[in-house]
């Protein structure tokens, strides 16, 4: 079976994130003054073959950990769907 | 009203991505060839502050196209939903 991932990597709450500023005060600028709270997190997109659902889980966490989010200061999340 | 907005910037197709292939690349190293096809974008999440759940959604993608993603290079989804 083959898998299609989404992986969420977003810093964790009370972590300072000076681009989601930046883009907060540019969304203000631009006419938007109704926006707050604007947090900014990478996504990885992955592609995953001949592994089995629970495998797929089970590696893509591990990825998180390892490579794609940085535990000390990012949180992930992910989701896997069967690729098309 | 009030809304949590996320907001998904990924490279269009056929649009190299570098980092992405760095990433693919430190995946195969680590001991996970099953992954291919990796790209990376950006998730902007938001909050709106009293608006429409229509008017939130107009917005939402003007700011795409006027700042949160460039058309010529990048796509963009959204979701939209109530605030808690």
């Amino acid at each position: 079976m083959a898998w299609r991932a989404r992986v969420f990597v977003t810093p964790k709450e009370g972590i300072l994130d000076p681009q989601g500023k930046a883009v907060e005060h540019s969304l203000h600028t631009l006419g938007y003054p109704e926006v707050t709270d604007v947090r900014i997190g990478k996504v990885v997109d992955l592609h995953l073959a001949d592994v089995s659902r629970d495998s797929a889980q089970t590696r893509v966490r591990e990825m998180c950990e390892r490579l794609l989010a940085n535990g000390v200061i990012e949180d992930f999340t992910f989701t896997i769907d069967e690729a098309s």
